[in-house]
């Protein structure tokens, strides 16, 4: 009998060895103890499990071994066990997490060693599964466990070095070039193995309990507008070690926080609105902390918070900036990097002095290449019940690598040890640094500008873009169905509009009236709120935000209109008589979001009529 | 064959001999021609349906006569639908609507003269019934007709005259003494007529049309805070001539919107916020108007509302204020109240000089006395979506009979004519002009004070009061549940300790400071506004308010914390196997309710923290 690894191996950093690290799990996943022959199943996408239906292989009553990298694993667990399979294995492919080969692995690189075991959630809904839509306060009415949207089959991460092992001896059909990695073997779909009376018996002990975690909040009170909040965030528990996730981001965190009370204590000063500072609890079980202290706080944040800045992880490479954010802060965000020293000698040398440069030279926008790209704000971090429950802007910004680099390959493991970022990602702390810079001038600059400085025109720009997509690769087959997208494009027009005039409105303004300038500022508040569906999207009550909501089949990517686009794809793959319910989702769906859109363009102005 | 008659018969003014009027008919009821036997169902309440049920009358195929003055009419159908009925009629009894005897009504009196008839809606939900929860506008997805909340049997409303002529025919036993009406007859339940094999043919004609009705929207925008809304409304439509319901409400507002236009034009003034006046389409259908504007400019009205103030009748007698509002806006009324004179001399005389005072004479507070009777704001007129939606502090007034009349014995008849307001209401318009100076002193109160001039002491103790309510009278029985209802007492105090803690706040208030003004504003904005859920109460997505909105069982009314209270009756009634999923639902509500009154109490301090 051939036993996989049930923890991870110390490979170089002291702490690995510590005698408190816990057996290798996901989050969420059912105990169980069940015997099945395997599938491969590639990413385990919707695609790749239909490839496996199309190839005759039944995933009933099998494990599933499927890789980390395309989809969130809490998606793969739900369509695994949809499919009927009895529980499900997770590993990193070397293909995906060592691409530079087994010499470039930690701790001699940032890559992946055979040895790592990403652990993580899989639960798909956010916050506290038992407590949908309300806080879970002490106070709170709890769904039984049984209903809780979690796995019902037990789920495992091994590592590369066992799913070789695994991988070796699966028979069956040769899976197809695509969906090779880079393990030395040809990859099979199984089910079962070369010696037919072998199997895999997963045996999975997790147990859930009711535990209190904490958000710690911190407030600098603004001087001149205290109700209204420009927060910034990052989460305060990690998997194991997390120095990249989330503690890069905690280190940042900690230190503005010290730099404006240091500021404050030696000089009193205050910013015109206040900024507030999160430290979330358990954003590593699926956003517990924030998701139930949105949902606690949801009137006042809707009322009176400005945008929410979250710092993850303040690295995860040292190449290029990412950042996601919804399209009102883009200019904001554009317009601090151009003020932050680039702390990478050779750009500077190359004569790109700040950290936007070397993001507009080494990440440009594939549309409007002179500018960096700006990725639409996914879900992923604790900025998901702020941007997509209540509509207030988010961003979430990290030095990353390389576009060849997928995520952080270490993500979740044992390696991420302070040696990791010490001495491979950031000697000297300088991508630390001009990440925590970059974060305050933001935050500063969000606090401190009379007018708000949001760009309205970048969003009725993108809205506009994204319309239009829609329209260009959809309008044929939409108009099919008599349903118009006149109204919607129509509606994206009047948001252009409102736009244009509303700059009027701002150079006409008295910037000396204190009240006329909150009136605009309450107005460009607004916008962002416009766009929350209390209804929620599409079959998807746990999403309000009809633009920015992520797409439903991953939940760490950013799509425009994702309940049109999702509610599209889903028609596209319905048979004939399940597209008619789907289309009128669609057609409904439709009008809100147009009814959505005309609303942003209303609040820009002063009247209702 | 007897035939009923189709209109109702001039009496008096002339223009109710016009051909413009159109057949009795209650709005939204199914056209249909269905015949069968008879049964007397009272006031076709819950109970009454029950009680026939006891007494061994099927419903099923009969057509149920039933006598309006105590559910909606929309209620009863519903009832009698849902309990197989082919139909339903409605009449108005005499000892509700003629309770002086055949000489005193119409013209002689206000009250209601057998040929009388009053037509209304029988739709359940408000608003347009094929867009709920988004507007009518042209770019509306719309749901299919058979869809709609309207009942699916004809509804007829037919004069007591006419209903003599049933009911004397009517077999069965003997309807309970309770049951009995001032027709001089013995009321017997049915079903079928002494004579076997007659039978009641009811033919109803009615067809649904798709037609556009418009909201007039009028305002005075406010000098200095431009962008808080003090509103007013009043419906536009009616059913016949309306001389009372609307027009006796219109005349005011028309009044008003003259006397603040003509003050403008001659001085100059302007409100500190913005007085709206609000001029609504199809009332009479469910709120049409009223209720999808407020879909469609709900994110701007929830930021910008500071109230609604509605007068859908100016009149409906000249005995005393009636008046129900949101309880933040009790101490606002009572303080205009006081302002306007009597118009009643002999109350004058009696040394009760202002409304007020007959008011609290009149209509007292059964408990506290010393004050008049501020009724809970129910549903039935234009504020239901301003307040139970999106928790707008709502107030509807008017003067009205003494207790022994029901409602307007005219209500929707076609003798609420100009006669019947100006010979016989109100010679001399002295109660308009009472009613439309009490409005305007009241929305230029809160228009101009500073600070806004909302009782949250009053509110407190309400709740304080209602949630005391629930405990004695349900304590026991929801204990053996194990559910604590210890939670909601807190909360409960925590908003009492709030509101005293915001009063030192006020104090220590720099009223000089236009943003720290604006900052207390918006925070007792947020007060009403913490009450909605927009989960929607408990099998009730048209409803959000979890203290305010009305009892599910009859729309007209209102009852505090009427999800609990529904639910718990639903549990009394239900049957053994029944009661488990409904137990479920009050823990899950209760906690829902006990989390906003919570956050009642922390919007009123400036953290989150």
């Amino acid at each position: 009998m051939w036993v996989s690894a049930i923890k991870q191996k110390p490979l170089y950093a002291p702490e690995e060895s510590s005698s408190d690290i816990p057996f290798n799990f996901n989050g969420y996943g059912a105990a169980g103890n069940v015997m099945g022959p395997l599938v491969y199943a590639h990413y385990g996408s919707e695609e790749d499990f239909a490839f496996l239906a199309n190839a005759g292989v039944n995933i009933s009553g099998t494990i599933v071994l499927a890789r980390y990298g395309q989809s969130f694993r809490a998606n793969i667990a739900q369509r695994a066990e949809e499919q009927g399979a009895l529980g499900l294995l997770l590993f990193s492919d070397p293909a995906d997490y060592a691409p530079a080969g087994p010499d470039f692995v930690y701790p001699h690189s940032y890559f992946m060693p055979p040895s790592a075991a990403p652990l993580g959630t899989t639960k798909l809904v956010d916050g506290d599964p038992l407590t949908p839509f309300y806080p879970a306060t002490e106070s709170a009415f709890r769904i039984p466990e049984e209903e809780a949207p979690i796995p019902k089959i037990p789920v495992q991460p091994i590592s590369y070095s066992d799913a070789f092992d695994l991988l070796s001896e699966l028979s069956g059909a040769a899976a197809p070039q695509t969906w090779q990695g880079d393990l030395n073997i040809t990859y099979h779909l199984g089910p079962a193995f070369r010696e037919a009376e072998w199997s895999v018996n997963l045996e999975v002990n997790n147990y859930n309990t009711m535990t209190t975690t904490y958000n710690v909040i911190g407030v600098l009170q603004g001087r001149e507008e205290p109700d209204r909040y420009v927060m910034l965030g990052n989460h305060l528990d990690s998997w194991l070690f997390g120095a990249v996730d989330p503690s890069s981001g905690t280190a940042a965190m900690l230190e503005l926080s010290r730099v404006f009370l240091q500021l404050y204590n030696e000089t009193g000063w205050r910013p015109r609105r206040s900024l507030v500072f999160c430290g979330w609890g358990a954003e590593e079980y699926g956003m517990v902390g924030s998701v139930e202290w949105t949902e606690q706080f949801a009137k006042q944040l809707s009322n009176r918070a400005v945008a929410y800045l979250n710092v993850d992880m303040a690295i995860e490479g040292n190449y290029t900036l990412r950042t996601k954010s919804a399209p009102i802060l883009t200019e904001a965000v554009y317009q601090s990097a151009r003020r932050i020293p680039n702390p990478n000698p050779e750009e500077v040398a190359a004569g790109r002095t700040t950290v936007y440069d070397t993001w507009a030279h080494r990440r440009p926008d594939p549309v409007q290449p002179d500018f960096p790209l700006m990725q639409l704000i996914g879900s992923g971090s604790d900025y998901k019940g702020l941007q997509h429950n209540i509509g207030v802007p988010c961003m979430d910004t990290r030095y990353t690598h390389d576009d060849k680099t997928l995520g952080e390959p270490m993500y979740h493991t044992l390696y991420e040890t302070f040696a990791l970022v010490d001495e491979i990602y950031d000697r000297g702390f300088k991508y630390h640094s001009a990440v925590t810079a970059l974060w305050g001038d933001l935050a500063v600059k969000l606090a401190e500008s009379k007018i708000l400085p949001f760009s309205l025109h970048i969003y009725a720009d993108y809205i506009s873009k994204a319309q239009k997509n829609i329209e260009e690769i959809y309008g044929q087959i939409i108009s099919s169905q008599n349903i118009s997208l006149e109204f919607f494009a129509d509606a994206a027009v009047n948001f252009n509009k409102a736009v244009t005039s509303f700059d009027k409105v701002l150079n006409g303004l008295d910037q000396n009236n204190p009240l006329a300038v909150r009136r605009v500022n309450d107005q460009l508040m607004l916008v962002e709120r416009s766009f929350i569906d209390p209804q929620g999207l599409p079959g998807r009550s746990d999403y309000n935000h009809v633009i920015t909501a992520p797409s439903k089949n991953n939940a760490y990517g950013g799509t425009a209109f994702a309940g049109l686009v999702d509610t599209l794809t889903a028609i596209n793959e319905a048979s004939k008589n399940d597209k008619k319910p789907l289309w009128r989702i669609f057609a409904q769906h439709l009008a809100a979001v147009t009814h959505f859109l005309n609303t942003a363009a209303k609040v820009l102005s002063d009247d209702l009529w």
